[in-house]
C-alpha cells in the first residue's frame, strides 16, 4: 500500500493509473476505520482496479461546538486494516495542504435538502461535505466513489451534487453495517459509557419496529413518529434531536406513507450524537 | 470541428482525446466571438493538442434585471470564425442539460474578492460564474484553461477557486484586445449606440491616463480615482458604477499605490454596462 501525504504525490499517482486505463475506486473517510468502512473498501476492491482510500477529519463539516477536537484517531490501526484489505493507495492530507491561509472556497447544495434532518442541528455540516468532497473528486478522480447508508442525508446530499456539478463518476451507497446487537457501526460509538452503549440497540428496533408497523398496514406518519418518539423518550439519558419519515430521495416530508421512504433519527446520549435510519418501500 | 450539444457525447469525445495522452485547452465563452475570444483560442491552440471551446449564455451570473434575454448571439458567425480558428471540439449544451429541473447546486468563492468591484452591483454574478466553470471543467477535464484579463475580477475569483478545490489545471489569462480606438472588446459594445460608441474609448484613455499618473510618481489612491472620475464624469450618458484601485491579485483595497495594482472601472452607457481595466507595477 502506498501511503501519500501531499496533493502532487497523489496527483501524480493518479495520473499514472489513469494512463494505463485502470479505474479508480474511492471512499472518502475520517478514519478510525470500521466494519462499515470496510464494506465500502471492499465493494471498491470488486469493482475497480485501484481503491484509494482517504483519511481527513475535515474540519469545515464540524460546527463550532462539535466533536472535531476529541474526533477519535488511530493511524496505525487504520493503516493496518487498509493493508488487510489491499487498499492501493491511503491518502492521508493535513489540514493546511486542505485548507491553506486565504481558502474560502465553498460547494454548498442549497435548499430543503441540506435543511431538514442533520442540517437543521448542524447548519453547515452538508457544506463542509460537499467542499471537502469536491476537492477530493478533483484530486483522487475517481471513477466510482463509496457512502455508506448510515449517513443518509449524506449519501443524497452527494449524489444530487454529483448530478448538479457533472461530475463524472458514479456514487455507490453501501448499505448499514450492524453490531450483532443491531447497534448501526460510527466511529463515534467509542464516546458511549457502558450504559449508554447498552441502550443504544434501542434505535435499530424502535426502526425495525416502525417498518413491521407500516408493513402491517399502518400509513399515518403521526402515528409512526410517535411510536418511535414514545420508545426512545424511554432511554434514560437519551435526547431526540429528530425523528423523520421523508421521501427517500429528496429527503421531503411526507403527508401520508407511500413509496421509497426514509425513516431517520439522530438521538444525542449525554453529548453523543448518534444517528440510525431505514429504507422502506410500500 | 466537431459540434457538441450532449453532455455524454462530449464525455466520449473527451475520454477519446485523454486515453490518447492528449492535452485539451478550453475557452469557455457565451458565444457572439470577437477577437478577445479569438486571442484566447489562438493561445490554446498554440499550447495544447485538442481546443474546445463552449458556447453558454449562462442564466446563473445573470441578474434578475440584467440583460440575459438580450444577450447578443449568433451561432452560424460564432461556427465559422472557430472553424476558421481550427478548433477541434464546439460545446453548445442546452440550459436544460446544465441546469435541469430540481438543480440547487453552487459553487461560491467568498468574502471580499467576490463583493467589491462588480460584485458590488452584481451580487449573485460570480456565483453564477463560478459554478458554471466548475460545471465545465467536469465535463470537459481541461489541462489549460483561458480568460481574458477583460474581466479582471472573473479571472481572479476562477484562479482563487480553482486553486481552493484542487482543479488540476492551470489557468491562462490573456490581455485585453482593444479596437483601434481603444475600446476594449465585449459582445455588449453591440448594444452602444453610434454616439455612445464614439465616447467609449475615453474609459481607456481615463486609464492610460492613471497609469502615466502614477508612473510619474503619484501616490494617492484618493487622486488617482478622482480623476478618473473627473474625466468620466465629463462624458454625456455615462454613469459610473466604480472606479477602483486595488490590489491585482487580491482585489483588496490600497491605502497607497505601490506593488502590483489594477485599475477596474465599471460605466453604464444608458442601459449598457461596459467594463475596463488596467494593471499597473510600481
Amino acid at each position: 500500500m502506498q501511503i501519500i501525504q501531499s496533493k502532487n504525490e497523489l496527483r501524480k499517482a493518479v495520473k499514472s493509473v489513469k494512463r494505463k486505463g485502470k479505474t479508480i475506486g474511492f471512499v472518502p473517510t475520517m478514519g478510525f476505520l470500521h466494519q462499515g468502512h470496510l464494506s465500502l473498501i471492499r465493494r471498491a476492491r470488486e469493482e475497480n482496479d485501484i481503491v484509494v482510500v482517504s483519511i481527513f477529519v475535515n474540519p469545515t463539516q464540524f460546527g463550532p461546538n462539535e466533536d472535531l477536537d476529541a474526533y477519535p484517531r488511530d493511524a496505525q490501526r487504520d493503516s493496518d486494516l487498509m493493508v488487510a484489505e489491499t487498499v492501493d493507495i491511503a491518502f492521508y492530507p493535513t489540514v493546511d495542504a486542505l485548507y491553506p491561509k486565504g481558502y474560502t472556497t465553498y460547494v454548498e447544495v442549497q435548499g430543503p435538502m441540506t435543511q431538514v434532518l442533520c442540517g437543521r442541528s448542524r447548519p453547515t455540516h452538508f457544506r463542509g461535505v460537499t467542499t471537502i468532497v469536491t476537492k477530493l473528486f478533483n484530486l483522487v478522480s475517481p471513477d466510482r466513489a463509496y457512502f455508506g447508508q448510515k449517513d443518509a442525508q449524506q449519501a443524497t446530499v452527494i449524489q444530487q451534487m454529483v448530478r448538479d456539478l457533472d461530475f463524472d463518476l458514479q456514487v455507490v451507497v453501501c448499505p448499514i453495517v450492524r453490531e450483532a446487537d443491531g447497534m448501526a457501526m460510527s466511529s463515534r460509538n467509542t464516546y458511549l459509557t457502558p450504559g449508554q452503549r447498552a441502550d443504544a440497540p434501542m434505535l435499530n428496533r424502535a426502526l425495525l419496529d416502525t417498518k413491521e408497523m407500516i408493513e402491517k398496514g399502518e400509513r399515518s406518519v403521526a402515528v409512526v413518529s410517535r411510536n418511535i418518539e414514545k420508545q426512545i423518550s424511554g432511554i434514560e439519558d437519551a435526547t431526540i434531536d429528530y425523528v423523520a419519515v421523508v421521501n427517500a430521495h429528496t429527503l421531503e416530508e411526507m403527508e401520508m406513507l407511500s413509496g421509497e421512504m426514509l425513516v431517520a433519527l439522530a438521538v444525542k446520549f449525554g453529548r453523543t450524537r448518534l444517528i440510525d435510519n431505514i429504507r422502506i418501500e410500500v
